[in-house]
């Protein structure tokens, strides 16, 4: 079980300072089984510090993937979990790690998923957040609640972990029954998605650009919450369309059935 | 919840060669809400480096308490949990950390708790493990078991963080039914008992001193295992007394009664 999936999630760090950092995530990501890590912009990459503290999970250091944006690093990914320690403010809700551990490994039977992770000084940007579809806290002390990079990478391969053993000690059972049935739209997809959402409410003149309300962020909570299927995607894109054409689409539609 | 039994749970670091894991351990267990530190001959402790590590937690590392040996570290335990990476031959069962959390503060409720971690490259020696009532393991993958200390001392708070707050959602009503109406043995009294059982079984030959056999190895297995009440204690300790003096003391007993 843990074979088979966990090659499907990758774990990404976005502009980390420290490359020591970087090894220790990899001999976190080690111990617990994963084995993708992609590196978003990192100040020092590859590193002799990184080596020294990844304790030799140098498999994981040498086969990293270094992009230029967090949109490259999430290409192909069906679930993109964004790892803050802070509430933000409007943001999508934060789900409970152990939960969607379970609800990850079920979508990484079919489709790829990414687990973020942003600077050690200044966590992930808005915009960065913004990109994912999930947002995940690990609960901690209101008053102290920054853990070190490589302890959050840590404590989130355990919980995958500990999720793809109960996987496996149900006998192959996804933690959903519904997982495997389902889909999920990959992330660029609903990216090209949100662009296109963006594009026909500005043309409709409901989403005026000088005063733009945070609309956009109000759409990506609520289809990032509800983690939008292939086929849901689909429809969607097909409504746009058709309304972005003033009703012709539809009417084509109706005269050909 | 949390206020209440955190304070009776405390972190032990045994033989810390690395100041820096030191502070990087305190960090871990601030995020968390622990904040009770002792460390068994440390290599170095006050150190800088440590400080630097702990990201600001310096109020653990001013009040941690510095033993010289790990007796005197558990010292008003009523349970000790040893963390191991390793399998051991013949000692302890090792118990799931989660299901151990939710024990462990059954325990907090009353008496004091000690989470013991080993030596960074070594781990905790067979005399340690021994000195600890239970055994627990952090699930990792075989071929790459080794966490880092800090990164261990993170996920075993971070597991004792849920359990504390499954605790308060639960109401405060303990995972046990049967919690604070049972008093554990201290950790000091079970092994003033093994030392009389020892010499007991010494005096009464069974104990054979050229061939030991690992028999005390295999008594504190099993009442480790089992949790010595403190009330099971003293009448182990009566049963060895009447045995010590070959029936005299029960025969006493029985004439007075």
């Amino acid at each position: 079980m843990i074979a088979e999936r966990f090659p499907r999630i990758r774990v990404v760090l976005s502009r980390t300072s420290h490359p020591g950092n970087i090894g220790s995530a990899a001999r976190a990501m080690k111990t617990m089984g994963l084995s993708t890590l992609v590196l978003v912009s990192p100040a020092n990459f590859p590193d002799k510090m990184a080596r020294v503290m990844s304790s030799g999970a140098f498999d994981i250091l040498d086969r990293a993937r270094v992009c230029g944006s967090l949109e490259e690093a999430l290409e192909g990914a069906a679930l993109a979990v964004a790892f803050t320690a802070r509430q933000r403010d409007l943001s999508h809700e934060p789900a409970d790690i152990r939960d969607l551990a379970c609800e990850a490994l079920d979508v990484a039977a079919g489709q790829d998923v990414a687990l973020v992770f942003g600077n050690e000084t200044a966590g992930l940007t808005n915009e960065e957040v913004m990109l994912c579809n999930r947002l995940a806290h690990i609960p901690a002390e209101a008053s102290y609640s920054s853990l070190n990079l490589a302890a959050a990478v840590q404590v989130v391969a355990y919980e995958f972990r500990r999720a793809a053993l109960a996987l496996m000690q149900a006998g192959g059972d996804a933690c959903d029954a519904s997982a495997g049935t389902i889909e999920r739209a990959p992330m660029d997809d609903v990216e090209r998605f949100y662009e296109h959402l963006e594009a026909s409410i500005l043309r409709s003149g409901f989403l005026d650009p000088k005063q733009p309300r945070r609309l956009m962020e109000r759409m990506r909570r609520l289809f990032g919450r509800a983690g939008l299927e292939r086929e849901e995607l689909n429809i969607l894109r097909g409504m746009l369309r058709a309304w972005d054409e003033g009703g012709k689409g539809l009417k084509g539609r109706t005269d050909g059935s």
